[in-house]
């Protein structure tokens, strides 16, 4: 065994995530002699899953070769047929796997396939660094709700905005790139309409060369989204708003349009947990929030949120009324704070982007 | 010349930094035909220079060897004889200098002394290096005030207590460790009298094995500190409370002893820039801000802040009364800030510590 490989296969299925919900991200390759003979990722659910594509473009050579490949293949005929008949019948003899696959579909089922057709099948290869990479996909098949992301940006001294409001621009144009690029790789993305009637955002991915479009999920307890707003106006991507039980069904008709659909929850109240479980039942596997800080704070009590990504600019703006990132209820005492881990801090530009998880992660 | 002795004799001056007040650090390498035969570093006011230290270590092996010195040699009678005339005597062939010495005693005669008695003196030599340790000791050349550095210790929501003010702990021991490091490498330490009354702090300097205490200077104006307090009762180090021309002068009475000095200025209010100067004229060189939220906006209102070492907490603390590390008059707009350039970023313990300096920084 040679861990390259499997660390190849991982950046592979790095570049492809966020373009293969509901699957998730995977990638393969097929070495023979010390030989790379094959290699893939799984583009987009539909299409061809890795094993596939690697074995492919490998051909006859795969006869005796050995497959790399971040996600234990696929025993069920979902819309493609199973992987690990594919392995079979390509003649590979060995299979190295990063990590099983919790689907139940799956769940050591394409392990125990491969076994009983005699190729032999190692485990856990690199399984730390395939632990990041399915993560949300880990999470949205065991808690059936999406893996959250929250994104801040705040002055060295903790400010969002003035005051006023106003926040153009705490970061850099750089570390706003970044994060177009995050949303690029985001099934869906949550402001409160607080954002959007003083920001009035687009909420879409604007990258250089393009980017996928998450979808577009307001939380408007009364419907009070203007029908003026960027994200009813721009058709790009999907709307989703969701609203209370009381909301005005006058407003709902105003506001309704083919990329916008209203979601209308059955209490009087947003409550956070229920917006999650909705998500879920469509299929959103990763949720960006992007606050104000009241939406911050709701999804910080109920402690749903799996990352967070912070970007720290280079300023000290000072304002006793200055805005921070979390609102919400005031904490009695230091204790109560929601413990993190760092995972990594970097330079973006002229910006400081750090990335934390809470202590207690799934 | 090798960069590399004189990288070494910046580490030996940055090894002494903050016990060689009023002094800047210096350290000193002596190398003859690809070996160091001398080396060292200025300890204490008063006590031999680096160059002295290194040339004394070198004995008759200093003829005709080259000095790596990281500040300009002296050519005045302080407290001890001129620099310049030991490394003639000494027959040093070569001396190389990281960066001349603003002090006006000397400013470029060391050098001119040195190549009139025929000794080759090349400058700039790692100067970029140089330029991290000596801002203090230029600042305070340049402008007779102290070197300002603010720092903070906020949750990753930009939060330093609780709104009741509850702030045990946000940062970690190690980064507390930090923090006493930093205080011993300071000549003052500066807190209003808020801080004073709500945490009771004792301000020393609390390593291991021991270290420089700073001179506690407390911001008081109407001189409300109560003689029960730690820097009152505790006789470490030196207090300085600065108060307002009409603060009690029964107060003035009870709150003097030995250790204790009350400065009286001559406005009913503190001003930043008249305690600067104040300090400056008391010899202060370094000073370090530790707040509150209040003193440093203040600061940074007079843009008195020459570094801010931020430490973050891996933590969510939320709470929309919560305290932030600078509070005073509110902006209107994000782009009032203060730009700041980050000039390293690391990880201690489990929290991240930030140090920045202001864009237009002297």
């Amino acid at each position: 065994m040679n861990q390259n490989y499997m660390e190849m296969a991982l950046q592979l299925a790095e570049n492809v995530a966020g373009q293969t919900s509901p699957n998730p991200p995977v990638g393969a390759v097929v070495v023979k002699a010390g030989r790379i003979i094959g290699m893939g990722a799984h583009l987009q659910a539909g299409e061809r899953h890795a094993e596939r594509v690697a074995l492919d473009m490998a051909g006859a050579k795969a006869t005796d070769a050995d497959l790399y490949v971040t996600l234990e293949p696929c025993s069920h005929t979902g819309k493609t047929s199973p992987c690990a008949d594919a392995v079979i019948q390509a003649g590979i003899k060995r299979v190295f796997v990063a990590t099983a696959d919790p689907n139940p579909l799956v769940a050591g089922k394409g392990i125990a396939k491969l076994r009983e057709a005699g190729v032999e099948v190692t485990e856990s290869v690199s399984v730390e660094l395939a632990k990041n990479l399915y993560a949300p996909f880990f999470h949205f098949i065991k808690n059936k709700t999406p893996h959250v992301t929250m994104k801040t940006a705040m002055t060295i001294d903790g400010k969002i905005a003035t005051s006023k409001g106003d926040s153009k621009w705490v970061t850099s144009e750089q570390a706003r790139l970044d994060v177009h690029q995050l949303r690029h790789t985001q099934d869906a993305i949550l402001v409160g309409v607080q954002t959007l009637l003083h920001d009035n955002p687009l909420l879409t991915t604007r990258l250089p060369l393009g980017g996928q479009h998450p979808i577009r999920v307001i939380l408007d307890t009364s419907l009070r989204t203007p029908e003026s707003s960027q994200i009813i106006q721009n058709t790009e991507a999907p709307t989703w708003i969701f609203c209370g039980k009381y909301a005005e069904l006058s407003r709902e008709k105003l506001l309704k349009k083919p990329h916008v659909q209203i979601i209308r929850m059955q209490k009087p109240q947003l409550i956070v947990e229920d917006i999650l479980l909705e998500l879920g039942r469509r299929g959103v596997m990763t949720l960006l929030v992007e606050g104000g800080a009241a939406i911050n704070a709701s999804f910080v009590k109920a402690r749903a949120v799996q990352k967070v990504i912070c970007y720290v600019a280079p300023k000290l703006l000072g304002g006793i009324g200055s805005l921070t990132p979390i609102s919400g209820l005031d904490p009695l005492m230091m204790n109560e704070a929601l413990p993190l881990t760092f995972e990594s801090v970097e330079m973006i530009g002229p910006d400081i982007k750090i990335i934390a998880v809470p202590k207690e992660s799934d």
